[in-house]
């Protein structure tokens, strides 16, 4: 039966032709523009082909994402025994992530479809949002361990209190996303993570 | 020349139409269902009567919200001579407006534009964000003088502090938003705006 082979290997390059299509015209237009017909015809498939697999250009854009994701083993943070230096590196390389001009196009997307499309939020919560958590908690948990941290940490409100406000000044476009405002965003995070 | 006085009275009862059509309909559709066309006929206007004033649905959305708001005197925070007190007031009614289900939904859509329309998210920092960022830094520049917050406190900061928490777990979905994190969450943020 060669058909099946050469017919799973078609699909594979459709879909991996859809993929990059999406993360392409994402740079390109403003999300309300970006629609499923756009992405068939730079992918060069039909329309139907993408409703096939998606129900939705966020669900294509979802799983463009994904793809770009480094998988749950990237998602541990260092532990250098300093854990001002481990969370420094932390809110660095978010301010360096929202503030990347291709990438921010994509999490603006994915803000939209979370606000609009509680499948595709959950799936966010599930797929990239929790994992990401989740390390972070791993993390401060060993600083409690070592004692750098308080002993009666809660580990949900630091991650919050550590993510919040860069998170919020992005989401709401007030700027001043800086390497230096992520320093003093720990800073003041840490006069209760130490307390 | 009568005309005019009566001309601008069906303008201004057409407007106040389309306005409470909107607010009707958010509270009823998904937003990506939302259109033009449903609120002129839930307004009993044409369609080209909404585009003469307004160039797209989040504009017309962005107004309504502003029929909403109290203006810049109702945004000053008490000041009771008890910066912890007038502080979790605010943080309590920060969860209890994003979690009232017909303000949230209003919310949401202005999220939506603010990652989609420059405009309106130029529009909405001027119009909303900024002069009540503005009060809280009033409030905290109080807290300052009168010795019960730390001398050199960065207002900007300390605002994202105190709001970012909340407004991420809300913004992500993460849920959780009850009047004892909005408690916990001031309490993290007092250990940095006291110490």
């Amino acid at each position: 039966m060669p058909a099946t082979p050469s017919a799973a290997r078609r699909s594979e390059r459709a879909r991996a032709a859809i993929l990059a299509a999406a993360t392409e015209l994402i740079r390109e237009l403003p999300y309300a523009k970006l629609s499923v017909e756009a992405i068939a015809a730079r992918a060069g498939v039909g329309k139907q082909t993408i409703y096939r697999w998606w129900p939705s250009k966020g669900a294509v854009v979802f799983d463009a994402m994904l793809e770009l994701d480094s998988g749950p083993e990237g998602l541990a943070l260092p532990d250098t025994g300093d854990i001002a230096a481990d969370l420094r590196a932390l809110l660095r390389g978010s301010v360096a992530a929202l503030t990347d001009p291709g990438f921010e196009s994509f999490l603006r997307a994915l803000y939209i479809e979370i606000q609009q499309d509680p499948e595709i939020g959950a799936a966010y919560r599930e797929r990239l949002l929790l994992p990401e958590r989740a390390a972070i908690a791993d993390r401060l948990a060993a600083g409690v361990r070592s004692g750098e941290l308080r002993q009666d940490l809660d580990l949900e409100l630091a991650t919050d209190l550590l993510l919040g406000p860069i998170q919020s000044r992005w989401s709401l476009g007030l700027g001043g996303l800086t390497e230096s405002y992520a320093d003093a965003a720990l800073d003041a995070a840490l006069a209760f993570l130490r307390a």
